[in-house]
């Protein structure tokens, strides 16, 4: 693959994923919106075919990996990517990351608005800021990127660590099931329902971010968008989504070339 | 192809769509259905099986478009279909979809009178008439045709373009991936969870039409139909989810047609 | 394929899609069980993993017809089966669907004395039997057999006949997709997904029988089994789902006979 | 397969099927759990997507058992695995549970506290252990462990049996299905489905343990956990889930030799 067929695919794929993925919180979290509070099943299904719809229409040009843990893992695992080839996936997965965002700030503008500006936060703009910050991550930064229900660091990193181990170990041995043959369809298919399988079981805690372009993409565009009432971005929980799932695509990797490779 | 096995397999699988599709909202929604009430995960589900359905059984006779902006597309993309067949496609979905419409009430036909003679709309005929207009689009318009939650339309006309080059690029990509052998049996599997994922993620502003011959034939079927406190079929907005489709598939024909093909 | 292959096949296939799809219906209904209230999703879903467990398992044996209206249609078919063949499977399809009933009642035993001696019919034994006959199809012969929403004679028969249709349409198309190798592990899956669209879009009404041996075996095992209050068994509507089914699978087979074949 | 892949396989495979599995259990009854009341149809595909990931994962090293029931009729099939297979097999299999229930702790260690410190058990360390031994099987072993709503033996047995029976025919069929191919992705992906449908359709009277290892693993792990108010480990039904699920393996594969092999 040529470093530009990586960078598109890259970031369309990856932009794709956080609409569709950015998307169901959105439409499970707005007022305004035919899906409001449809649920956790909706919400997990919704990532977990965000992922199907991403890798099907990437993989082609890119490989898909839309994940800088699977990239990592892919060039620490024995025969792997080439490391130059490291940067460019990572660049097109925090920029798909970002646009992906702001695609579903245009889906659901009305709704933000009326989700925004109907809420119970009252006062003078600065009062709002502040109380809305002190809120730390609400529901709409819900929408953007992810945040623990209880905040102890060392639980939340081991929380995404784990997760990430299991989405990635399946990514890796996607190849052998395959017999040598690449990510094919029903592998797509598979790793989709895998995420779906993450979303249920290990998400809880922390909302399951499992990549860090996933979290930190949208968190930047969260910051930078001019919508009222917003609240901060959490940036001290910043770090948690992107450390984590990187030692995780690390240790998976470790795993497979020990057990598997 | 030929031009006769193209229209019948349009019609039949696009008839089979608008059945299931429109079922499913009017399972949810009518009185004296055992689906009431079963909310967004029923429903994005039904229409995303709705079209593995109908794609899976028109697929052998016209490669089952079913959907006029997909038609648009593979006319669009390099080395894409006869635009002679195009008209032939298009008449093909759309007499279908009006007969799937027909189809729903007759499957529902006492469900309709139960819900349409116990609703709370009172008064004359002519009051009930133009109450029900006023009210736009109501819960059994929704049963043949989208409507906006919140009427912005360049915002309702995004929405659709949106999803439509989501839906258009899965179905384009999928040539690649199958390597070349065209629309496979898991290729409709695949796309039928493309259609759940932006229905989840997508769906909440709109009702994601996504195909304009989804959302005008069941509407012409709307208004002709004898059914008691029907309300209008909100012409008004018809044009947004024929035009915004429309645009949606040009644009990711575009898409392809650079990075892709 | 032996007969006496067919017959076991069709025994055993069945079995499973009745103890699996009357199990959910039991596990959705009943007091004391895990599942109450789980909704119509999980009935859906339910009985299409039934099917496809029951035809992933009978498959080798017997090609996993387990329906009537399948058989009559694949005997009605082009270069279709043997009709010496169609007495053998119907009757293997209506042992299993018995036995298959029988499961559910020693699977939740407990469960229905709970749910059965606690529900709110008083009185005398001989009180108790004519107040539950009067309800007709109770919550509990539900678990058996299908019952309407709203009594009209051909709107119940015509909404079974259009599911039929649809169902058996796929089955047939099934050998066009799979370019003749007959029904592979693929096509199980697409057909239990199928079943699912058909119970979320057309069940509605009638609860979605579309299987002749799949209401009647259970209905007769209904009135065999000694549960106390258990109500009629609704004979007067048995017709209702044997004959729909089946002239859904004729006009399925012509349909596809002039179109496809 | 040499024994240390086997070992290793399972260990790792069993892992996380109870990593998932108890995980999802955690997401939907712990406090402070994004997931909590996601409701039965999360539990089921929750589980199922466990086995898809789990049998995936590690099916390249071992084949992919992760069951001592599968296990036993793998080894009790005409030409199936040799006896001095079994209790490396059986060995892992416990190892990994174990390893899986752990990880679970570890993932939600903040909800467990926050569930169990906050919970209407009051009174002193000693009476509150007391009462929570008299409840029985609560919502935090439910986490680990099987537990039966009607506590009577012979159903308890019956409904675990006939659990088993489904799965492992439907394990044993995945052979002839693919053609003597063995284990492959798509087998693991019906497999999961099949493991939904029990779970949705037989699951409501005992919770469909199905796999002693699954159940005593994590019922060994509960009693070891310095867990407060954590209750008894209901010790007394712990038989049920090992011997209900061994019969229940042992009749699959009888009649797998009998009828299709």
């Amino acid at each position: 693959m040529s470093s530009s067929d990586i960078f598109i695919g890259e970031t369309i794929g990856t932009a794709i994923l956080i609409l569709l993925g950015g998307g169901v919180c959105a439409a499970v979290t707005l007022k305004a919106s035919k899906a409001r509070n449809a649920g956790w099943l909706a919400i997990t299904f919704g990532w977990g075919f965000a992922v199907l719809t991403a890798v099907y229409t990437s993989a082609p040009l890119s490989g898909a990996h839309l994940n800088p843990a699977v990239t990592l893992a892919l060039a620490l695992k024995k025969d792997g990517i080439d490391w130059s080839d490291v940067p460019v996936y990572w660049g097109g997965q925090l920029l798909g990351a970002m646009i992906g965002a702001a695609l579903v700030w245009i889906v659901y503008y009305g709704q933000f608005l009326a989700h925004l500006t109907d809420n119970e936060i009252v006062g003078t703009p600065a009062e709002k800021s502040v109380e809305a910050q002190e809120k730390g991550a609400g529901p709409v930064l819900g929408i953007f990127s992810t945040g623990p229900e209880i905040r102890v660091a060392w639980q939340n990193v081991a929380t995404e660590v784990i997760g990430t181990i299991v989405l990635v170990l399946a990514v890796l041995t996607q190849g052998l099931n395959d017999s040598g043959k690449g990510l094919g369809v029903l592998g797509a298919l598979i790793t989709s329902l895998v995420v779906v399988s993450i979303g249920l079981s290990l998400g809880g805690p922390t909302g399951y971010a499992i990549n860090p372009a996933r979290d930190l993409g949208p968190r930047i565009v969260h910051a930078l968008l001019p919508l009222p009432n917003k609240g901060g971005s959490d940036w001290s929980y910043a770090w948690v989504p992107v450390v984590g799932p990187l030692i995780g695509g690390a240790i998976a990797a470790g795993i497979y070339n020990v057990a598997f490779a």
